[in-house]
């Protein structure tokens, strides 16, 4: 994380005209984890010494996730994001969607130094990935109007929004490595169940999480009545009275609506019930790191990565 | 057009999901004249038969350009666009949002089918060219802001928010044609200083068009305060009375605003003006045409779309 931050943390866009450049550089300066970019440098280097290929490909990945952050923010209409105003919210939504736009152009410019026998592959790879995760935001739009998801949709929506761009990140890396097809696949579906480990906690910190530490607002989903896992598990399980006053609950206002979502849940175990689902995710996960066909040395890392991930409380 | 029409008139999109991927192939088929692939094709033609590698990065241009349609309608609250409802007025904003996102993706899904010799070379023109349509988008949004514009600063905005595509799309296809790099610049000019004349009589359409023909409400630019060609000269110019009444008007919502301020522009010889600018930048782009080392008759069509472009009431 501190090799790739020292790579990134630097300008990526021009001075002028600086009404369009200030807020892109802002979005980046908000920080964040920049877990994408170091696993595609890990799965780089899972194959062979990193290489500055992988670099420009994982900078590429964080520029394609903050212009998703960018417009993600716009769409929910979201006012904070790390404990800062959000780009549309500092500025406005004209230039925040212009300024994610620019972001993702910025991208295609990284993606662009990769040589000439990887780039198509890597293209590809990176097209696919970026339109899953549109559809992904599409999907959990038209989710938040209906009353009930069904747990395999939002499993699917999910795959798509958030788990596909960690599964390419190593992927991508991988290819740039030299991993074979199987290899490639292994890492691929490793990240992917891995992304929907991490989507659990990232619902059930929205619920659970300390508010100092996770940097959002906590109960943001609850108020956005998004139909998370918790919320998911919740309609499926609550009987009698929880299940009128979620059903009230979802459809009102009131003040004090996150903490009563909140007491349902609990009382439902959807917090004891997404713990075991995260574990399910991160075992299937784990067997297809131990079936990349490299020494298990090498997997040491992305097994740390992977388990701090699924148990970060921010 | 027509031969450009066959090979793009097909569905571009995945059917699912159909809320993400209907927009999308709606605001492809609300037409337009398809300029700027046909650009491509035929600064392609200019040096060699036409090769299927140009119809790709054609395609390319035609799904960017529709992105920057889709998105600039949003940010300028444009309710209709060639007869029909906008893409955002239609479904919904944040809709029009990602379904320009996937656009500009899926343009770079065509450019990516160039070969690896050639690959770079068109990615680094394309993303720069789309770099500075944002920031001619951008510029144009900090203008709407401002009381006056120099008529030099509106000329620089406009070759960044229309011309550079214009004239990125003719060198793309002339560098997949195998034009050397003296050539490449000069039809890159010729491109851009076509744009500018192109933008003129645009501008001179909004006030002075007929709207059956021109497809657009007349009089957006001038209900949107926009400071066109027009406007900047009345500024200018205008003296007295009108000189008054257009500061006046300028802040006002009246209902015979756009009349009010047409009847200015005619008493500034706003139009006759516009008439001779376009015509100076015409001239300096068919010096550059002739300025392009291959023999004159395989220049005729882009003469003669050129004068077309220049002289459309549509």
């Amino acid at each position: 994380m501190k090799q790739f931050g020292n790579y990134f943390n630097v300008r990526h866009f021009p001075e002028y005209p600086a009404t369009l450049y200030e807020p892109s550089e802002y979005s980046l300066g908000l920080g964040g984890k920049r877990i994408r970019p170091v696993m595609c440098l890990m799965g780089n280097e899972l194959f062979n010494d990193i290489s500055p290929e992988a670099y420009d490909v994982a900078t590429a990945i964080e520029l394609f996730h903050n212009f998703t952050l960018i417009h993600d923010d716009i769409m929910d209409r979201a006012p904070m994001r790390r404990g800062m105003p959000t780009v549309h919210t500092k500025y406005n939504e004209s230039t925040a969607l212009l300024s994610g736009d620019v972001m993702l152009i910025q991208a295609y410019e990284c993606v662009n130094k990769v040589r000439a026998g990887s780039i198509h592959r890597i293209i590809s790879v990176f097209n696919k990935t970026a339109r899953q995760v549109c559809e992904g935001q599409q999907l959990d739009m038209d989710f938040e109007k209906l009353e009930n998801v069904a747990l395999e949709d939002y499993i699917n929506m999910i795959g798509l929004k958030t788990s596909v761009l960690i599964a390419a990140s190593l992927q991508m890396g991988a290819i740039l490595g030299g991993a074979g097809d199987g290899n490639a696949q292994h890492i691929y579906d490793f990240g992917l169940n891995l992304g929907i480990a991490f989507q659990v906690q990232d619902d059930y910190l929205d619920a659970f999480g300390d508010p100092e530490k996770f940097g959002k607002k906590v109960g943001g989903d609850i108020l956005a009545n998004k139909k998370t896992f918790l919320m998911i598990h919740a309609q499926d399980v609550a009987t009698g009275n929880d299940k009128e006053e979620l059903e009230t609950l979802l459809k009102s206002d009131s003040t004090d609506k996150v903490e009563r979502v909140v007491a349902i849940f609990k009382r439902c175990g959807a917090d004891e019930w997404a713990r075991q689902l995260k574990e399910k995710y991160l075992s299937i996960a784990f067997q297809h790191l131990e079936d990349i066909a490299v020494i298990s040395v090498r997997k040491k890392p992305l097994e740390q990565l992977a388990s701090f991930l699924a148990q970060r409380d921010y």
